[in-house]
């Protein structure tokens, strides 16, 4: 049996849809929103995401600005464009492009942050209400992986609150932003969840920990470091990996951490890279803009989105 | 094989010495330190732990001042006490004992309190810090979990960082003051970690998820829950369960979450309740109330406990 593929390009025609009227209902109760962008240096993949949410925020209608600083620029510098930002009335959304020059520190950074305009949810109060199960907005890949693991059983017409509460999810890597919100919604959805990272690989054992899972959502940042004979058939399979790979002729591609053709023949379904987490997080990152556009303009909290099943 | 137990009672007569060394030397450096303990109404087990710890604090020589509000207080009568103690230089703690009236908000009160005196982490910016991997305050339960499990495997000759490493850690209930914390410190620790809640056991599957373990935390909140049957011949089983128990007779006593006899015949260690975690609890809190003096004594943040092997 050949893996059904999620596709994420597919799902998120439908995505821009919720989110512009969204946007529409927003600006229908004289609200706005705009989301800025903060790039220090010149890091090839964060310049390539700062491109592609100007072209998604340019076809929602969401307003993205540029804010670019020099590689040489301090934390002060980087401190007072935060600042400047957080007072600024066209801005409801700030996102801080990774990787900062290794000499500032994230943490000093995101907490300074607004935590109504912390739309990737770094400072720690957005993390620790995530933590909590009352998010403020969920990251935005995490919340990509759950949107198409929801929508694709929504599609084969499996009951999703059933699936989960008897399902075991497994999230290889535990880093900050990906593997421990993924650990969070998880846990939301009631499902079992095991959290594994490198170690599990290094010591043999990664195989049984992923075997026995009905999802495994990996974000190891390691091409090919799942394949057919870490999963079940009945598996369905996240690869939130996203990793630069020069072919023979010197093309450089971007590859999963999953090897895809190897679990293609044994999984239930997976999400291919590109074409699967990926055009959904650009999306939600934008979504969680719109929400804190509408959570300034009411004086309120937003509706959590993507914090439970 | 007889389990081995995990003596709570001899444990906290280190942890004091500890806490006592950290005191004094708050002291010397010209600090001091102080807990407030915050009750509304009179619920039978918070009046109980507001005693012990009055009793804990007075032996270890940390004043702790007891705030009581009437059943009738409202969410504002809470705020103004919370807002008071924020500002006064005697408390470097504050603890909001639960269960709180249901018409006051948690979140709100929890939210109001200087987040560098709540110790026992609740705050969501506390909360974030820990699920960041860097916290502040680490909550006196979970951290009570791994001070045992650290000085059991210390006291044994085995190598922490590599047992860590190896295990897998099943957390059963997930609770924002145990389960939680409990799973990020197990992560924090590089273990393998397995979150499951009342589902897994509603399911019959619990069983399945726990006998693969090397630890199993329980933290459900309901007795008898583990059996020998849930088990594995190498399994450490902490219990975190205080439930109240009535004898025929009448009397009343504590009992935990893990079927003690059965799973003495089985396991390679056990946590008694009494005498097992909850010894460890008090002294933690009031760790946490030193070290918040040391942070304000020094104008820096306290160096984290309990956060990492």
């Amino acid at each position: 049996m050949t893996a059904a593929v999620i596709d994420g390009r597919k799902a998120s025609t439908e995505l821009a849809r919720v989110v512009r009227a969204e946007l529409d209902e927003l600006v229908a109760d004289g609200g706005q929103c705009g989301l800025a962008t903060v790039r220090v240096g010149d890091d090839f993949g964060s310049a390539m995401y700062e491109r592609r949410l100007e072209r998604v925020g340019c076809g929602l209608g969401v307003p993205v600005r540029q804010v670019r600083l020099p590689d040489t620029a301090t934390e002060a510098d980087l401190l007072d464009v935060v600042r400047a930002l957080n007072g600024d009335g066209d801005v409801t959304g700030i996102l801080l492009l990774r990787p900062l020059p290794a000499r500032i520190s994230e943490a000093r950074v995101f907490g300074a942050l607004d935590p109504g305009k912390d739309v990737e949810a770094v400072h720690p109060e957005n993390a620790g209400l995530l933590a909590l199960g009352t998010p403020r907005f969920v990251p935005s890949t995490a919340a990509s992986v759950f949107y198409l693991l929801d929508d694709w059983l929504d599609q084969t017409g499996e009951d999703r609150a059933e699936f989960y509460r008897r399902a075991l999810i497994t999230v290889v890597g535990r880093s900050n932003n990906v593997g421990k919100p993924a650990v969070a919604l998880a846990s939301a959805r009631q499902a079992a969840v095991q959290s594994v990272d490198e170690w599990a690989s290094r010591s043999g054992m990664l195989g049984w920990y992923t075997r026995r899972s009905d999802v495994v959502i990996v974000a190891a940042g390691r091409p090919g470091l799942i394949r057919a004979e870490h999963v079940s058939a009945d598996a369905i399979v996240i690869d939130v990996g996203i990793n630069p790979s020069t072919d023979e002729d010197g093309t450089v591609r971007v590859v999963g951490d999953v090897a895809y053709d190897s679990v293609l023949d044994r999984a239930r379904a997976l999400t291919p890279v590109p074409g699967g987490v990926g055009p959904i997080t650009d999306l939600w990152l934008l979504r969680n803009t719109v929400a804190a556009g509408r959570r300034r303009r009411r004086g309120v909290a937003p509706r959590p989105i993507g914090g439970a099943a």
